[in-house]
């Protein structure tokens, strides 16, 4: 008789707070450390919010992950990275990337919605001064616009690491939001002469475009192909 | 002989301000009022970036576009809806809109990119009081997410117009910032071993899945077809 197989470990989860918990639709809030991860996992250009004399930011740019840790990167000179740079401890943030999975066509209008699974980080961003960390935080960013690739381009050298700034933020204030599923109609207006349903949304990759100066003989990677 | 052709209307520009001037890759940035407009219709999922308790918060939702202005909703409950509504004049917002294009896999860790298109709109978010402005919101919500949607569905009553709120963001100040091209390698890394180029990335539509109470005979609409 063969031992039973242990159960799967506890996936773990991230403890809401007051500001991870949803006014409203709070039946679509997660907690889930792997639900979270795997839809961080899925993209790679989060918007960014931080504050500046006063008034909200928010900014697209592409971030990476390590563990429990997300990374965004910048230009010394930008204005977010600087302000991280100056802040004690760190610039507060507000980190968010959502996925688009269809569109919700009801036969009202207010029923209308989409499809999404999204992940909201609240926190402070901290600059990141240790080399060691920071050159992993650039390979994480570089993996996570296509997995493996940090491995195959040639790594920062030390002037273009001097150029760049890197802030650290940690996954601990972290909800994840989700909705699946068809329309949800009023019962009376299910018979409405509207059509009704879901049209699937999905990121789609086209034909790869080699740079005009590739060196003949470099074969497009299998981490690309499988694209 | 015929009369030349006038020359095409100014298109138009917004004026760049302190905020919507960036500090890194200016040459990117636009303020030209055509290719803003453009690159909101293309999308229906904004983040939506305000304060609350003094620290960032960016939430992806839906918006739509009549004009100059741009509109949001949700339940009167929600929590930047009420926060605009107890605020005079309104709530502080930055509303951005991004497209992703394309994976730029440069030679060098340090020059990978993304090919996008974004626009970031400051301003004052205020709640819409008059009953038309309402439903034009609304229609123009719905119109986002499918042109032509909003004429084939069953308009709000007065219930879900008394539970909606709507918020107006006025296009003001507002820039666009576009990459596009290929890899910018350093001219010494040309040689380097490492495949280059750009992996093209689009929004795909799936095939339309019906609502399982759909009544029989009603089609797909041709404006469904047409994604």
């Amino acid at each position: 008789m063969r031992e039973p197989t242990p159960p799967a470990a506890p996936a773990g989860s991230y403890t809401p707070t007051d500001r991870t918990v949803p006014t409203r639709s709070a039946h679509r809030a997660s907690y889930d450390r792997e639900l979270v991860h795997a839809i961080l996992d899925e993209g790679c250009v989060c918007h960014l919010g931080y504050i500046r004399d006063g008034a909200p930011v928010v900014l697209p740019t592409l971030y990476g992950r390590i563990g429990e840790r997300l990374y965004v990167h910048g230009s010394t000179g930008s204005r977010p990275l600087r302000m991280a740079g100056q802040a004690d401890p760190g610039l507060p943030v507000c980190l968010t990337v959502t996925h688009v999975d269809g569109l919700v066509l009801a036969r009202s209008a207010f029923h209308h919605s989409v499809n999404y699974r999204s992940v909201v980080v609240h926190g402070v961003a901290r600059r990141v001064t240790d080399p060691q960390e920071k050159r992993a935080a650039l390979d994480a960013l570089v993996d996570q616009v296509v997995p493996g690739r940090s491995a195959d381009s040639r790594p920062a050298n030390a002037k273009e690491l001097a150029a760049t700034a890197v802030l650290r933020l940690d996954l601990d204030e972290v909800s994840a939001k989700v909705r699946t599923g068809g329309v949800d109609d009023e019962p009376e207006d299910l018979s409405l002469p509207h059509w009704a349903g879901v049209i699937p949304v999905r990121r789609q990759y086209g034909t790869p475009l080699p740079d005009a100066a590739l060196s003949p003989g470099i074969a497009l990677p299998g981490y690309l192909a499988a694209l």
